[in-house]
């Protein structure tokens, strides 16, 4: 089953050196998950030939431009291509009101049914989830009421012993074993062990996505040990006074919250438009935390089951 | 003195074929203007190195997503670009309603003065005036509230004849034949006639930008003899049924629209994302107006005086 990240845009502020906005494409199973669109990600999704109607949930971290103004002009499109797939979003309070009116102004109804829902961005709880995956709001430290998202997979079932297994158990002795359960008789008395019977389940993957955010260690707990973590570094230590006073990090203090939440892989993007080569961010990071890759447009980075 | 037109974008509704949406600037002397701002405007202003400081009007004709859409990344990237300098704004009612609430919910004060100007749609009026040109609404008939705009260069001097004026003429006298005028003594009588001493002024450049409108021959009157008109064209005669019940045009009415005007050049432009070869929009337009072309992203038109 694939967990694919793709970049789309991973620039700051404003598009520069050809790079763009943010935008991410989670990919679990079949499902696409869009976390935040900043302006011209249709045209990066065309680009990297993702059909943009097989996105099913969007993901809004916080109000500033350049992580939602391509929102308005993705949900107009999808309207154009005659949708008619209901649209979940999640996005924190003034965003709906935001769309509302533009769709007013241009007199649009559209085709398809946009569900919104408005994410408490101070408080960590999950907001979605399907047989799959959970998502959780991750409260993150920033000028606006900003929150990270952690897409994590639900428990999977035990794998069975196949040639242990082969017509011995009822298809309810069989959920049993899948649950990590033993097998009990009418007293309660174990008749079977479960580790007989099966092999470890697959791991859960999982992702945590944190931008924009000051430095804070209040998430490592929370994100502790996922997959893979996106976390901003807008500076480079040079400008840590700067990155506090803006309420971003640097590349190092994203390299520190990854060693402390023992994180798989360490992605880092949001780059000033300062910079023009981005090479000194992954040297930084790597100081700290050696397993860190810059987030590049196109790429994308899939975590094995 | 310049007057050039480029085109940033010229496709309508979704961006399609890497065409963009529409937007233009229009460069009269050192001044630039833009004239609509689809998604991505800011990325085709880098891509055609055009300096975003330089613009001071921008023109929005209506509140939809195609014409709009890129004005808030553009008006954000102003900001953090730290200009001071002012800027004015031109559009239809609520578009300084949608633009607040997103800088409201961002927190964003600019750090520039934007001057926005509501704009009637259904009368044809001076909204601008400089030294060198003035900017008239056009009326347009469109599902929403839309207006086109009229560039109009103002009256010019007469040429003075060099070698006739030299140090004949006091400085009031020259201003005098420079507006045309005769020199009269102090009873009125004509002492020196102006055409024996100018020569006829450069003519008076204009453009009218027209898009999006239905069909309509009222606006023929107003735009006669400009020496470049932007027309829509968002379909092909075969789909003149469809282009009248979504208030657009075809290839061939825009033509109709520049012979019935007298007009020197005709661009097309907005095409439905449903056209990927855009040859016979050109043939369509040139068997009823021969001197028509394509709007194509980065070219430049120039009139010369």
């Amino acid at each position: 089953m694939s967990f694919k990240l793709q970049i789309l845009g991973a620039n700051s502020a404003k598009p520069a050196y050809d790079r763009n906005q943010t935008a991410q494409i989670l990919t679990v199973q079949n499902d696409l998950f869009l976390i935040d669109c900043g302006e011209g990600t249709q045209l990066q999704l065309n680009k990297y030939r993702i059909k943009i109607n097989r996105i099913r949930h969007i993901f809004i971290s916080h109000l500033h431009g350049d992580h939602y103004y391509g929102l308005i002009g993705l949900l107009s499109t999808m309207h154009l291509q005659r949708r008619t797939t209901e649209l979940y979003l999640y996005g924190p309070p003034g965003l709906s009101e935001i769309l509302a009116l533009q769709f007013k102004y241009s007199d649009t109804v559209l085709n398809y049914k946009l569900h919104f829902r408005e994410i408490e961005t101070e408080k960590k709880y999950i907001i979605f989830e399907n047989d799959n995956i959970t998502v959780e709001t991750i409260p993150l430290t920033h000028r606006i009421p900003c929150a990270g998202f952690l897409f994590r997979e639900k428990t999977k079932p035990m794998n069975l012993i196949k040639e242990k297994v082969n017509n011995k158990f009822s298809l309810a002795d069989i959920a049993t074993l899948k649950q990590g359960k033993d097998i009990v008789d009418e007293n309660g008395t174990v008749v079977h062990k479960n580790r007989d019977y099966t092999h470890p389940a697959k791991k859960c993957r999982s992702y945590a996505y944190c931008s924009d955010t000051r430095y804070n260690e209040g998430i490592v707990d929370q994100i502790k040990d996922v997959d893979l973590l996106y976390h901003e570094a807008t500076f480079l230590s040079e400008r840590e006074e700067r990155a506090g006073e803006t309420y971003h990090s640097t590349a190092g203090q994203a390299a520190s919250i990854a060693q402390k939440a023992n994180v798989g892989t360490l992605i880092i993007g949001h780059y000033s438009s300062r910079y023009k080569d981005l090479s000194p961010f992954l040297d930084e990071a790597k100081l700290i935390y050696n397993n860190t890759m810059l987030a590049i447009e196109g790429e994308c980075i899939s975590i094995n089951d």
